[in-house]
């Protein structure tokens, strides 16, 4: 089911800037126990991308009902979607003063992997493609994805999510995911974003819960050196929560590595 | 009038992975006395970024004959867009093996200004937002273009073109131009592209003349210091020609420049 300004339809005008320039934001949020996790972080995050591109905010009362009433058709898992475009019009690249801003939402359905990958772990490789450096377009989601595309472009099926790393070699993300590792002193880590990277709704509630659990915890500029010699290796996103890694395949070898003890009770309480 | 797929419509599948990743490129093409101009070279570039992308080319007969029909309802000049995206489908970033390649055609009426501009010049501005650095991305026209977007959106009426640096400080081009400056020697000096920046049509098309016309011409590395410095500064595009700066306000000041001679028997013999 998809909606577009409210309207149930699966078309979109020809004219939007997001198809012409990638001039929007999104969000991709899960729902589990017929309820969208995290939501408010999400539509702050959403808020936040907007004024950034100095997108008028949508009507959040209205975008609020939407998501409701597509929310209200799911059995009990899957993922929804919203993205929000500076609409049509302008002059070319540059917007209009006051644009109509197009709000979409789309519901996909929950991969059975997606669980699988939380107990099994997954099979990590590492992406030519780079991260650009751009302070202004980072932390946020917004549809200028082309290097993520081209970097999950690289994975073969026998790999599950690739670590990117920026244009001066610093590990900063998955193609679709935020990536922390375990150190032998049992510090977790996770790359230092502000250049590049998205600032991952899961990766601040995971933040935020190793401190509560007294583990210790630093955001960092990390090279891959560090991620070769980690105990273990940790992907998060909203949709995945947290998946272990079994192995990683950088230019030089293949490694294995073992489960952090927290991730299962990490992924437990997002379930509950 | 829209073609998608070859079919009247002014609408697009909400699912196409332009909208959701600006997962396609695009060309923008002058049509003057009913005839696409330097359309070989666009297709060329078009057929490149595509090729960068991994996006298997569109059916270029069908193409030719949409671009052809299109161009037969023009009564004199237009400008004609061609968006080639990926189409539907793939997991999340990742996309399907064989993709079936959306293409998409518009028609928009040629502005009066492209050519008052041309004899009368253009007030010249410095943006702040920045290019980032990413050779992968660099030269085609991909749909990911919110750098262009952030700067054209700082652009008041006064000013119909905005430098852009990249990260580096370095000149790379304007928000929807390339950049030519004449120095006193006479020499015309282009910013050397690799790093970012579009490999213009127009660009290509007035480096050939200007050698053709024995004018010294290079392509390096610009600082600011130079465009201050120098005599005369042309921006080009494929619809515009090339527009000469009348003044251009950098942070420090702002400065009056001479049109260079050339500049308007360049333009004549493209309207020819």
């Amino acid at each position: 089911m998809i909606l577009v300004n409210g309207i149930q339809t699966n078309n979109l005008p020809v004219s939007d800037r997001g198809l012409h320039y990638g001039d929007g934001v999104f969000e991709t949020i899960a729902i589990r126990n017929k309820q969208p996790q995290c939501l408010a972080s999400h539509l702050d995050r959403l808020k936040l991308g907007c004024s950034a591109l100095s997108i008028p905010l949508p009507d959040m009362d209205e975008l609020g009902s939407e998501i409701a009433s597509l929310t209200d058709t799911v059995a009990d898992k899957a993922i929804l979607k919203i993205i929000i475009t500076r609409g049509s019009g302008g002059r070319g690249y540059r917007p209009e003063a006051a644009p109509q801003v197009t709000r979409v939402l789309t519901l996909h359905p929950w991969g059975d992997h997606i669980n699988e990958h939380r107990e099994k772990g997954i099979q990590l490789t590492l992406c030519e493609t780079r991260l650009a450096h751009n302070p202004q377009l980072s932390g946020f989601k917004h549809l200028n994805r082309l290097e993520q595309v081209l970097a999950s472009a690289e994975l073969t099926d026998n790999f599950q999510e690739g670590i990117m790393q920026d244009m001066d070699g610093f590990i900063i993300e998955g193609t679709m995911s935020n990536l922390f590792i375990v150190t032998g002193d049992n510090t977790v880590k996770t790359p230092r974003l502000g250049q590049c990277g998205i600032q991952g709704i899961m990766r601040d509630k995971l933040l935020k819960w190793l401190k509560n659990n007294k583990i210790n915890v630093v955001e960092a500029n990390i090279r891959m050196g560090e991620v070769l010699q980690a105990q273990s290796i940790l992907m998060s996103n909203s949709i995945i929560g947290l998946w272990p890694v079994k192995s990683f395949k950088s230019r030089q070898q293949t490694r294995d590595y073992v489960f952090a003890d927290f991730a299962a009770s990490f992924n437990k309480q997002l379930d509950t």
